[in-house]
Order: structure tokens, then sequence, then C-alpha cells
């Protein structure tokens, strides 16, 4: 076939476009940066004027020290367009082979609803959505989150369930430290079901190691001394499918002031015992199959569950039930005050970003089935399992698992590599277990023919599986009666009222218009990077190549991935100057943790594991000083100036102080204040003249790509936030990515493969972290090209700048770099408004939403203040209608300044203002209705109105309501 | 590889479904219709109690006669589930081969931008909206239709343009009868340019003999005496490619009292001198290239624009500006007076349904590139095609074409067969112009690449070609001065600000949210069957497979399309009796167009060409007497009797009168007024006693799916509106999709295609109507199988009675069957509320909208009443939401005739309340502002907000405006 598709194609027609036949008739070329990028070239001239800069090279000249400016361009060449990259995603979707995969192991076939696919993760309503830490403008998602919350406590039987965690292995390593800090035991050894999956197996050791943890891994009925641990985590069922009930050996670590953990499978819960039941105390799992294709191992949510006692510990973010300023019940996070954000290096874990969009879409998968449904279905695989264990038996086959859900494992002795060949030739994967057995796993996608193609690979004679299957009677549950669970669950109104698509498709769209994501609006959160998600990079994400592959398939099966990793490496690194590149992080602060893991493990390879001090400036973002802590490294604080700098006095006086035993600096640049610190460079001399490592937090990487590469201004190692610089959308708080650069001399040591048992070190379960959603990341960059990275940035800053000019006399801006400019963020002082008026930075973000705008970060990284960045995509007009709205409101805040308003009865502290509200007969209010609801030019036509007024935080978490109300809760 | 798909592996999976060992482990098994029927089995039970029916299959034995009951199952066998049904497809659209087509000839490769094709084309918001009779509640599509419609008169440089057409053939016929009916000239000839493309020539030779014009083909440089026709039409570009410049013809024809046409391609517009400039009265042509898949060959959207002079004869839809009640301007359809359903026989045109869906799509096109953006690729295509030339001419290839836009035609002689064959081993397609000639079409895909591969083609030595390339120096422009375009156009600011895919994003959202469509309530039109569209029918129709498949690629090269077709003419034969079906008409009036001619060529063929009389019921829709009429019958309409019947003994009277010159009776079944009349298969005995046919319209089809066969109970032809039994969305106001089926008699004067010079009769441009479309009902029938299509059917009749039962105290219903049921529909009466309060239906229609619905349809069939068609996909609770909606509003009209409240000032009468008034300060209303946008059960936090008040229509159509009216206009 001709194709139009790049690739060798591109080459030549890359080389046809320097014929000067065609020399004029180019592709669009810088087609898609024009698209990405919102100001049009006319708004850019005229943005600069307005900041008073000559040209964007001008600009950053002022923006950016010289003595970290990159010499040379990238050299990615010029941008795609958007025809020629989803050609050629669509060749590497083509190269993954897409197999049955029989393989378990945490991973599993399943049916992602079409009206949940499109409506959901096809919807930018939903996957644009920024965390919902404005909850009046997120009840969408935090509804979806709190039936995923209520739908694990019912399968668990746990109390509390938080809105998401990162992977099965690292909830089980959150679990472990959870168990730590709760237990009476004062052992420090934690103990591991054999049957644990390898890859959490790899992860506890991991964490376990800088936390002074000792592992021990055994047989749970033989092995497990209760006395001599603090905790221990069964599998359940085993990865090996055989289901044993730990419910004795949870008594007896009760009994030793211990706590049990289970890891368990959720689609499972529906026929076995909760955990809850058994006695757990915490249950951890993936909710992988609940609709989420298996995506080459990510992303996809787990969960964790806990007895109410431990709530306050839990790790993780949590909708809970609040009230709204008219006492209506209104959701938004709860216990806000755990996060690492607030605690620091004090933090419990540096889980930041969760798993929104799959927890949503898991969530919505049990709406959709409900208890009945998700019953039938686990129903029906048991029953191909126990036909394909009652037939592999009658053809002879040694099947070892006695009581099983869905897995199987059968010793085969030697013929076990020729077995899994003939498989492979079927189109099937099933499980090297080694030592001579065979795992197969089915799932909610086998059918009766899988069973049979299963038997046929077990038995090569046509004839004598046919015959077999002939005689074979039904096969009986092979659930032993004491894990057989007899409860009830999801009785919730929720999960029976979507029945029908046409139900579930309101149902989803009723959410999300309760919510304001990127598709109405600028989401001008400072440090956040609201940027466009393009829908060319979107697309290929829910290809059959991209999603169903198992990530521990044979690597043959995932050529295709294979090279778009390969690509992004070596894009990563020529945009960062760093020499390799890890995958496995899925998220920014597994970014940092499994960087300053590197770090921890070089330093320890060249005998030098005392280094262990971490400088980490005032200014960091809270999850470096959690990772730093995580990673077993003492965290030393330096001072910031009044003007948002590192104090390098500080800096160099710690720097020697330390001397022997720093391990790491840990800078964010530009900082979090939004400023390129000139001493940048002089900083990473000093750190590297004592042997210590430079982490470079790369949550900024917007203000620099294209102008300046860390590794060439000192860094030694870096994570790049994927779904913040590189186009990954947010999903309304996850799936994040958060891969890590280092220079060469720390290449040995990145993460393996967590499946290999001795890995190690491995930080998230699967081995390239959330692959799935890499190609979204490798279309921005191969789309934007050198020139549309580069004007990128330079468009971020001017935008950021731009507001700054608008907004600097009615604002103080604080931080602003030498020049007087700011990065590619600013920031607001609203503390004299505060203090002058009593409105709050609160009030002020809250009216905003009268406004139709999600707020800016509010009270980071300083209490009192908006966080703004604008990035590139919005266009003049958007930036303008922003500005002028917070211009509108300082013009309120005035009329509070001159007294002719108490703060109190100020338009500001009523808003937002909702739609019942604003039609109540009594009107008691000194403004008027409609300046209350369309100020500034807010068009009627098309208002946001925002479903609830504002929330009551306190009264929520002092009323901790975590779960779906029953329906009566809600009449009252 | 293993697969899981169905074909041949699904019948051995069925085959081991039948094992003991497997029985019990069927996949969901009827799981789909359970998603697709609303009701659950125990809402359905409770309803059922509510009618006082037994069972269903009670409530059917009293709604249908046992006299048209079928007496056997579809045999269609069990619904698939969704997985399987898209392996199917994937498999089918694996099977159509994909090449780079240049055929032209009206379809062109294009570019769907992203951002389009997920937000619109992939939105249920936009696909499953309702044609936007009711204009408050679809603001947004009205404005999107009013950009289409700008474009189009900015590109044709004429005064108006409606807001789409089927497609450009039958465009052109629509052309030819308007040319007919303002043209002064007597002549009752039309010229048609040999130019024109081969298709449209064929639909134009259908249209004009029935309406006893005569064609006349010819050159017009030579061929066209002006003083002889009362029109023409010209090709611009023609079909060879060639441009010539039609002004001087249009100057004698209009000396002449005759109309002038241009059939004209929007993109070469950017650069050609606009028809209106060279003095054309209308353009018509299709916007297919304007982002529109090729989708082997619709749906697309046509386009036609005239002078002022001819506005109020054009056919098709009008959207226009016009003010609402607070005088703010607003957009509706304009002259809805000269729409079929108002003129019935009279009507000059049956056009109905328009493309409204792919029409907003092509203006979204132009929104996102515009002015610029277009010329850009008009240019670049251009180029290419010149440069293309270049080479070829170096080659020593003949090039005839010397002035064109994209389209060479080369000579090759003898050779050509051979070409076409190498270019398609090249995997291209070329066109086979006939004499030794090829037709060349670049596009808006194509590449250097494309032109050197078509180069390599007619060259076979590599050297050569490339030495050749090498020199080639680039081409010069090949549009000669006098048709280059020299004005601007799509100045409108509106073609300006959405240069970022961001931009475009917001538009789109914040068009999609001013309209009310199924993905946010039920849309209770009567005898629109507003059911569920499935996600799962619409994934595969944005499929490369399905979508970049040209109409006149080589059969071999769709052969997907050839299984899908057959397999949809085998079951649609099942469902109906037919014996025979084409897919040709692309619209339901299409459709009845299509059969009637098929009845006329069969009298024809018989010697009984005098059979003329087409007896049609006064409760027709307006769509058969407009049909008939163009089919060149002469209607005779029947009566009906109070209850809504046909008047029996008027039918039989008529039926006798006109035994000898009776073509066809044309009976919707169940009736218009939603009944099962008694006596079908008496009439249908009658009718054929004489020798007429029976044409049943298929309308109705939703009520006896799986209950009953037209063809069983004597009808000889049916159209079947695939758009609303089968499942295709409406998609604001089209796609629609109208094949027809035919008994074994008829199937020899079905259409052929149209491409085919010595074609007998076609109604479309594209041999299967809008192919692309077709998936989704293939995919409907396939998931739903025998039983749930049967049940479907049940529910559906179940559904109607339930409002039914439910409202008939409150209004009273008319017309039902023997047994007091209604069909799948319902009439409530609502002329005795105005007669006693003066609340009119209006009042009643927009008050529904502040309670949150779509009208049901209003004064059809009988003025003053409501039409309620709830389809079987409105669950129990949604159906009581609207009950409950209904009786809230009896009791607000009752407060009205108690004289509580006059009707001037009654909450009816202001309905829909907008924001904006209802926070206005001043409150003059005796209802609060709670009552006017809380009503009933109305939830604050998820209420639709209307855009506009209501809408003046008088206004509107006093004061025509019909494109976007600049911003200094809207400011006023």
């Amino acid at each position: 076939m001709f194709s139009l598709a790049p690739g060798s194609d591109a080459r030549s027609q890359h080389s046809l476009e320097a014929l000067p036949a065609f020399a004029a008739l180019k592709a669009e070329g810088e087609a898609f940066a024009t698209r990405h990028i919102g100001p049009t070239a006319a708004d850019q001239a005229e943005m600069l004027r307005v900041v008073g800069a000559v040209s964007l090279d001008d600009l950053i000249d002022q923006t950016l020290p010289s003595s970290i400016r990159a010499q040379k361009p990238l050299g990615l060449g010029a941008g795609w367009t958007e025809t020629q990259v989803l050609a050629r995603l669509r060749e590497l979707a083509g190269q993954n082979q897409v197999m049955t995969s029989l393989i378990g192991q945490g991973y599993y076939g399943t049916v992602l609803p079409a009206v949940i696919q499109r409506n959901i993760l096809e919807n930018p309503a939903w996957y644009t959505a920024y965390t919902p830490y404005q909850p009046e403008i997120s009840q969408g998602r935090l509804e979806a989150l709190l039936n995923f919350q209520t739908m694990i406590t019912e399968l668990t039987g746990l109390d509390i369930a938080n809105s998401s965690l990162l992977d099965e292995a690292t909830a089980a390593a959150e679990a472990m430290a959870l168990a730590r800090r709760v237990a009476t035991s004062k052992s420090n050894v934690f103990f591991v079901d054999a049957e644990c999956l390898p890859q959490t197996i790899a992860v506890l050791k991991t964490r376990a190691e800088p936390m002074g943890i000792t592992l021990q891994l055994g047989r749970p009925e033989t092995d497990l001394d209760a006395q001599n641990v603090f905790g221990a985590i069964f599998q359940y069922p085993g990865t090996s499918g055989q289901i044993t009930n730990p419910q004795k050996q949870i008594e007896s670590l009760h009994a030793a002031g211990a706590i049990a953990v289970m890891a368990a499978d959720p689609l499972a819960l529906t026929l076995l015992a909760a955990p809850g039941e058994l006695g757990a105390d915490i249950a951890i799992g993936s909710t992988q199959r609940f609709g989420i294709p298996m995506g080459y191992g990510g992303p996809h949510a787990a969960y964790m569950a806990v007895r109410d006692a431990y709530k306050r510990s839990m790790p993780g973010r949590l909708v809970g039930v609040s009230v709204d300023s008219a006492g209506r019940p209104a959701y938004r996070l709860a216990l806000q005050t755990r996060e690492q954000h607030i605690r620091r290096e004090k933090a419990t874990s540096n889980i930041c970003t969760a798993q929104v969009l799959l927890a949503v879409i898991a969530g919505m998968y049990a709406v959709y089935h409900g208890p009945e449904g998700l019953k039938a279905i686990a129903q029906r695989i048991h029953g191909l399992a126990a036909t394909l264990a009652a037939g592999l038996r009658a053809l002879g086959v040694t099947v070892e698992t006695t009581a099983f859900f869905d897995t199987l494992t059968v010793n085969v002795g030697e013929g076990a590599a020729d077995l899994l060949e003939r498989a492979r030739s079927a189109g099937m994967n099933l499980r090297a277990a080694g030592n001579g057995r065979i795992g197969i796993s089915l799932d909610e996608t086998s059918t009766p023919e899988t069973v049979y193609a299963v038997w046929s690979v077990f038995c090569a004679e046509h004839g004598r599986v046919e015959k077999m299957a002939q005689a074979l009677a039904a096969a009986s549950i092979a659930l032993p009666e004491n894990v057989r669970r007899q409860s009830g669950f999801m009785a919730q109104p929720v999960f029976r009222s979507c029945s029908s698509e046409t139900d579930m498709l309101r149902y989803l769209r009723r959410l999300s218009d309760k919510d304001l994501a990127l598709d109405r609006t600028m989401i001008p959160l400072g440090s956040c990077t609201m940027k466009l998600n393009a829908t060319v990079e979107m697309l290929p994400i829910t290809w059959s190549g991209f999603c169903d592959i198992h990530p521990f398939a044979p690597a043959d099966q995932a050529k295709g991935y294979q090279v778009l990793l390969q690509d992004l490496e070596k894009w990563l690194c020529a945009i960062s100057g760093y020499d390799a590149v890890s995958f496995q992080p899925n998220s920014g602060a597994q970014g940092e943790y499994a960087g300053l893991l590197v770090i921890r493990a070089y330093h320890q390879a060249r005998g030098e594991g005392h280094r262990t001090v971490c400088l980490i400036p005032a200014s960091a973002h809270g999850t470096n000083p959690a990772s730093a802590q995580m990673a077993g490294m003492k965290v030393v604080v330096v001072k910031c100036d009044a003007g948002g700098n590192i104090d390098l006095g500080d800096m160099r006086e710690k720097i020697k102080t330390h001397a022997n035993d720093l391990a790491a600096v840990m800078i964010t640049y530009p900082s979090t204040h939004g400023v390129f610190e000139e001493n940048m460079r002089e900083i990473c001399d000093l750190v590297h003249a004592t042997g210590g490592q430079v982490y470079v937090d790369g949550a900024n990487m917007n203000a620099q790509v294209g102008l300046a590469r860390p590794a060439d201004y000192g860094g030694d190692v870096s994570h790049f936030n994927l779904h913040k610089t590189f186009c990954i959308p947010h999903g309304g708080g996850g799936p994040g990515m958060g891969p890590i650069g280092v220079r060469a001399h720390l290449a040995p040591y990145l993460p393996g493969n967590p499946a290999d048992v001795d890995v190690s070190m491995a930080v998230s379960a699967a081995p390239f972290g959330s692959a799935s959603i890499l190609p979204i990341s490798w279309a921005y960059i191969r789309l934007m090209g050198d020139e549309g990275l580069k004007r990128a940035t330079q468009v971020a800053i001017l935008n950021a700048n731009y507001i700054v000019s608008r907004l600097k006399d009615a604002y103080p801006v604080l931080y602003q770099g030498a020049h007087g400019r700011v990065a590619h963020e600013c920031i607001l002082d609203l503390r004299p408004i505060k203090n002058a008026t009593g409105v709050t930075v609160d009030d002020m973000s809250k009216r905003l939403v009268d406004y139709g705008f999600h707020a800016p970060t509010v009270s980071f990284p300083v209490a009192g203040t908006f966080m703004i960045e604008p990035t590139e995509s919005e266009g003049k007009a958007e930036l303008d209608r922003f500005c002028d709205a917070m211009l509108a409101m300082r013009e309120e805040v005035r009329a509070v300044e001159n007294g002719e308003v108490a703060a109190e009865d100020a338009v500001l502290r009523h808003a937002p203002h909702t739609g019942l509200e604003l039609t109540a007969t009594e009107w008691t209010h000194p403004y008027t209705r409609q300046e209350a609801c369309f100020p500034g030019n807010v068009q009627p036509a098309t208002k946001y109105w925002p479903p609830v007024g504002r929330i009551d935080n306190v009264y929520g978490d002092r009323n901790l309501v975590c779960s779906c109300p029953d329906i009566a809760e809600w009449m009252e």
C-alpha cells in the first residue's frame, strides 16, 4: 500500500520538499504549534508592546540568566503535521501485537463500556479537569470519586477508602508504611506473603530498605511469627491463583499489636468474603479490571481501604461530604491537612497525584454493572476457570490450584517452555511461573472458546480435546465454603440508577456539567501547567494496539512501545541534556523519590553511603521533603530571601556544613516562586565540589524547554512531569507520569523491571509506569519540533509577563527576576487586601467562580497569595477576560476598602452565588442579583452556574462521611 | 492470531456454548438489549400494572390487530455482545482497502481536524440533537448552521444560502426545479454542461423526466441556445478539471429570462471568481472536502445559495436571526411556511432532513482554518497539481487540462487500463475517464510524495523520473486571469476567532451547552423516534476503514462494505418481509420518492404508464404528497374519520373511482396518529385488486419490528428511516438515511449506479447513499437480535401507553385503537385548554423548557396538540419526570382556568425564563422567580438554563438575516 505516513516515507517526503518544484508547497509546517499556542502572531506583538519588550527573544534575554541558556537548538527537527503523527503512531500501535494475555499477575482483560470510554476517557470535560481543590466547581468528579470510595468500602468490608493510589505495588508499600505508623508492635519486621505479586514484593523491598524496615517473605500458614512483626500482607487470591483464608493469621497479628493488610482483587471480592470480614485492617489492590485497559502497565487506579481507626493516617486523597453555605450536602476533599504539601518532611507519604480519571472510570464501571452485574461477571469468569481446570485434569494435566477464582497454576515440568511457545502460536500469552509451572488467568473477555483454546494448547490431539469437551459436565464452584462471600454490597441507590446506556450517558453528562475544566475556561493554576491537551495527542490512547498489551507480555509483542519509549527517551534527553531516562515513576512525586534513590544508590556504590543529607530550599514543593525522607535522607531546609530566591549565603553555609554528608541538593528551577534565580550554576558547582548531587525538580520545565537544559547548568537528575509540560491531561487529579532523566554516571542505578525477582530497585508495579499515556507526550514533542517547543516556552513566559503587566497596579506581584520579569508564572499578593479589608484569598478565589473562572493556585507557595500560570495555550482574548475579571474584583474590594460595604456583606464573601440563591424571593444583599451572577463581561447565555455555594470544610472534617450517603440521608 | 472475534469464531463459540460444560456460562446474552431498553424488568412489570395489562404480550394483543401480526420470529438469531460486534465491524473495516484515491468527481481526501472530530462527530451533545424546531434550546447548532450559511454566501458571492442539502447531485436537481419555478422563460428545456459530474447528470435525468423537463447535455460554449432553455447548469471546475468562465453564457441566459446555475467546488472558490460575481443565480455543490470523510459516498453536506430574489423559493432549511422576548438577537429556522409539511402536494420539493451534523462540521472546518487557512490549503493543492502537470509534461505525457485547480485529465490512449492498474499497485486510485483518458485529482492530503508517486506510475524508469524531478522548476499557477478571485471573503469575526485548538474546543463546548439533546433529557418527539444512539454503534463510523473509501473506488477495495450491505439487506428483508433493498436514498423523503419511482417504472414497464394516481390519507406526513408530485403522480387525498383512522368508505370509493389509473396508495402504518388501523389488510387487498401498488411509509417501523411485517400485510414498497428506528442519530437535523425495501416484482426497477452513464434511475449521488453511517444500523440489529428487537418494539408501545395512562385524566388523548391502546406514540389534545384559557400549545411547549425538557412534536399531525413518542429507550424514571412535569403544567393551566391569573400573566406565557430575566432587580410577575425556573422537581444544581427567551418568529421572517451579522450589528 502506498502510504502517506512518515517513517521512511517521511524522510523521502522531506527530501522531496527540498526540490525547487516543491519548495513552496510544504505542508502546514509549524501548523500544529500555531494550534497549540494561544496567542496569534499579531496578539504576541501587541502583548510584547504591553510588557515592554522588543521581541520574544528580548523578553527571554530579560528573563533567563545567560549563564543557564542553552547554546544550540534541541535537534529534534521540524514539527510534523497531525496527519503525519497519527500515521506514525498507528504504525507503532500496529507493531504491538495484541494477543489474548492470560498472564494475570494483577493485569487482566476487561471490557471498558463504550459509553464510559466515549463520555469520560474521550471527553475533555473529564480529562482536562484539574484536581478538585476548588470543590464548588468540582462536584461532578467529587461525586464520581465518592462512588469509587463507596464501591471500595463495600467490596472490602472496611470503613473508609481513599480516592485511589498509583498502583497496587505502591499501595502495598503505602500500607506497609501506614502499618508501621499505627501498629503498637515495636517490631521493624514486615511479613510478606510469598503469594504476593512479584512486582509488589519488588516495590516493598525498595521502599522498606531506606525506612529501616526488614521484610520477611514466606508462607503465612507456616512462616509468620506474629509476635515478631509489626504487620503482614496477604494476597487474596494469591499470585498462583490459590485462595487461602488468612483469618487465623490476622487474629494472631492483632493479638500481637500488629496490622493485617490484604491485597485483594476487587472483582474476586464480589464472590469472596471481604477483607474487613476476615479481620484485615487495611485492604489494597488494583481496580484495573473494572474497565481499565491493561495499557502495557498503566495507568490504573489502585485502592486503599482501612478501618475507621486509621482514617487520619491513610495516605492519598479522600473525598468527603460536607455542606455548602445554604446547608445543602456538597462534596470536597477531606482531611487535607494530612497531605504532604502541608506536612512536608514530616509527611508520611509523598503521594500527591492520584489516579482520578481511572478511579472515575472504575467507579462508573461499577455503577453501570451494579452489584448483580459485577457478581455475574465474576461468576462467569469463575465458571470458565472451573471448567478450564476440570478439562485440563480430564486431559491429564496437573492443576495445582485447588481453591481459585480465575487463575490456575499447572505443573507441566520440563515441558513448560514448549507449552508457552505453543500458546503463543495460538495467540495466547500464559504466565511462566517458574519451576515447570504455568499460570493461566481468565478474565471478563474470556469465552468458552478461550477455554477450548487453552485445552488445545495442553493437548495437541484435536480429537481428544473435542471428545473430552463433549463429555465434560458443568464444573462445580471451586470456592471453598470458608471464603465465600455471604454479605451483600453496593446497595446504595447510585449502583442501581444506571442500568440503561441512556441513564448512564445522562448521569455522566450531568456530573461533568457541574465541573469547570479546560474545555470551558482558562485554569490559571500556578505550577500546574494547565495547557492544551490536544485531541490528536489523545486519540491514540484508546487504540487497541496501545491498550491491550499486558505489561509482562513478551518484549517482541511490544515493539511499537519499545520504539516509542526509545524515541521519547532520546527526545527528553535532548530537551534536558541528560543521558538516560527511566519511565517507571508514574507520578511527579514518584519521580522525585526514584531520583533520590538513584542518588542514594550511587553514593552507596561509591562507598559513601553516609551521605544522607538533602538540602531543600524553603520554597520547595512539599513533595520534595516528603520524597527525601522516604528515600532515607535527612532534610535540611535552606532559607529563601525576601525576593523569593534561595538565600545564597545560607546555601553556601549549609553546603559547607554538610560537605561530608551531603547526598543531594533538591532545587526547583525556575523556582516555585516563578523566578529564574541567577545563581543556579554557582550552587550546582558548589554541590558538586563536595561530592553531592543536584536534583533539579522538573516541575517547571515548561519555562525552559528549548531555552535551557538542567543537565547543562548542573543537574544530575530531574523528573519530568509529563502531565504538565508534556501535555498529558490532569484528568481531574491524575494520572500523572514522572519519568526521570539522569546523567551518565547515574544511569546504572535507574530502576529495573519490577517483575524480575532479582531487581535491585523498583518504584512502580509496571516496568514503564503508565506506558499507555506516553503516546500523548510523544505526539506533543513530535508535533511541535524544535521551533514549536521553543516558541511554546517563550510564549508561556510572555503570557505570564503580560498578566503581570496588566495586573501589577492592582495587585502587588511577589518575586520577580533581576530584570523585573517573572518566568512562566507569577504570584499576586492578596495579603495587603486581607489586612486592609478582611476580604480573604478564599473570598477572591470563590468570587472568580461567579466570573466563570477556576481560581489560580491559592496560598501556595506563599499563604495569602494567588499563583498564576497561564501557559502558552491561552490566547490573548482569554488572558484579557481573566485580567478583566481580576481588575473588576479589585474594584469590588475597593468598595470594602472605601467603607461602602462591610466585608461580611460584600459580594466577594458570599461567592460563589448559586441559581437557587439568586432566584430567592427575598434578596437581602447590598449588591444586586445581576452584580452577583453576571459581573464584568460574563455573558448570561453562556454563564457557568455553580451547583453549590461555598463549602464548609471544617464541618466536613468534623463530620467525616466518605461514602455515598443513602437516599434517606440526602432527604433530610 | 487467536481471535475472540465472531465470524467463523463466533460460530464455533456458539456451538461451544451448547456443550453442557459451558451451558451456564454464556456471555451477557441479551445484555445489550437491556442497555438499549430503558425500563428494567421490574419497571416494566410496574408499568404494565399501571396501564392495566397482564404482560407485554397481552398489551401487544390489545394494540396490534391480529390480522397483521407476524407469524414467526425474524430469524436473526441471538443478539451479539458489544465486544463481538466491534470485533466483527473491525474485521469488515479491515476488508475495505484504504488507498490514496485521486478519483475526484466530487469526492476528495480531506483532513477532519481532530478537535472537531472528537467534539462534534464523536460528541453525543451534537449528534443526538434533534432538528432545531424549538429554537430556544437549539441556539448552539443554529449558530453553527449560520456559520455554514455565511461561509457559503461568502464563497459563492450570492446573497443567501440554506443550511445544507443532501448531496451535490440532488442539490443540482433542486436547483433545476427552482430554476423552473422562477425563470420567466417558458421553455421546458434545461441545459446541462457535459462537464457536470456523471452522477449529477444521472440524478438530473431521473428528476427531470417525471417533471416533464427535457435535458439537453452539451458544451456550453458551442451547444447552449439560451433562447430555448429555462436554465442551465455549469460545473466549476468541470469534471475533467478544466476551468471555464461561463460569464458570457450566463449573460445570454439572463437575456432570455433563463436561470444560471453553477455547481462549484467551495475549496476552489477560495481562488476562483465567485459564481455570484460571474452572474450565476444559483450555486450548488458539496462541502465534503471541508473536513468530511469520503465515507464511500456520504453523508456530506451539499449547499445551495441563491440571489436574494429567489430566497423564498429556495428549498431546504434556512437559519435566520430574529430577536427573543427581551429583544436580544436569537437564531431560529426562517420561512418555515415554505416547507413540505405545510405545503404538502403543493410543495416544490420534498426536502425534509438536511445534513446538519455535516454542515456543522464543514462550517467549523472553515471557522478553524479561517479565510487565510482555506486559501493556503487551496493554494498548496493547486501548486501540487501544477507541479504534477509540469512533471507529467516533462515526462512526455499528454495533459489535456490547460486551466485547472486540482484535477488533470491526461490522454494516454490505449495504455489507460494498464496505467490504472499500475497506479493501483502503487496504492493509488486514478479516475478512468474513458476514451483513453485518466483523471487525477489532488486534495488536502496530497503531498510532494503523492505527486512523485503519480509521476512514477506514468513513467516506469526510476532514473528518468528522478532526473526530471531534480530539474523541474516551481510550476506557475494554472488559473487563468479571467477566473481568479479578486474579492475577499469570510471577514466575519467568527472566522478569525478560533485559531488555536483551545479556542475551538471552547467554542464548540459553548455552543453545545446551549442546546438540549438526548444526552441530557428525553426528547419526546412524536414520529421522530429519539431513541438511544448507543456508543458502540457510533464508534465505527470514524474508523479509517469506513471513512476513507471513495464511492467510486474499485469494488474489490470495498469488500467490507459489500458484506455489511448484504447483511443489512438480508436483515431489513427479514424484518419487513421484502425481497430486496436499495440503500441509495439518503433520507426518508428520498426513500418515498425512490419507492414511488419504482412503482412508476413498474407500471410503465407493464404498459400501464397511465397509472398516475396516488391515494394518500389526510393524516399522512407532508413529505408523502410532496414526493408523489415529484414522482409525477397525481395526489388524491383520502379522508380520515374522527378517530384518526382512514375513512374506509372514502378509501373504498376512491380506489374504485381510480381503479384504472391508480398507481399507488401511500399509507403510514401505524398511522401518523399513532394507531394500528384494523383495516390495513383489506385496503391493501383492494388496491392490489385494481392493479395498484401499496407504498407503506416506514416512518413508524419502531412500532412493529418483530411484531408485524409490511410485506406480509400487503406492502409492495417501504422506506426505512434508519435514522429513527435503526438508531442513526438525528445529528441535529440530519444525516438521515432512507433505504427502500421492495417485493420481488419491483426489484428490477430499483435505482442503479449513479456514476454509470446508462443508468436508468438514480436518486442520489452515491450508489449506496450515506454508506458510512450504515455500520450504526448494522450494529444495532446485530446487537439486539430477534428477541431484543421484538422486546424493543413491545417496550416502545408500553412506554407510550404508560404515558397515556398517566396523563389521560389531565389531557384528552386523541386517537386510540379498538382496545383503547395507542401504538408507540400518542397525541394529547391541548385545544380545549386553549379554548378555555387562552394558554397556547406554544406556551406549553416553551414552558417545558423551564422544566428541562425538549417539547414534544407540536401541532403535528393535528394543530393544537402535542404528539409524544417516548421510544423504548426511556426508563421509567425519566418517563415519570416527564409526566410529572406535564401534570405540574396542567396545574399551572388550572390557575388560569380558575381565574387566579390571566393567561398573559401566567408563568406559561413568559416561558422559557432566562437567567438574565430571573435575576433582574425588578420582578413584576405574579409568580415567584423560583416557580419560574425550578418548577416541579427541577434540581437547581443540574438546571438547564435556556440561553434566550421566547423567540419572535414573525420578526425574523420580516427582517430576514441569514448570515452572521458582523460584530457591530450584534452590539446594537
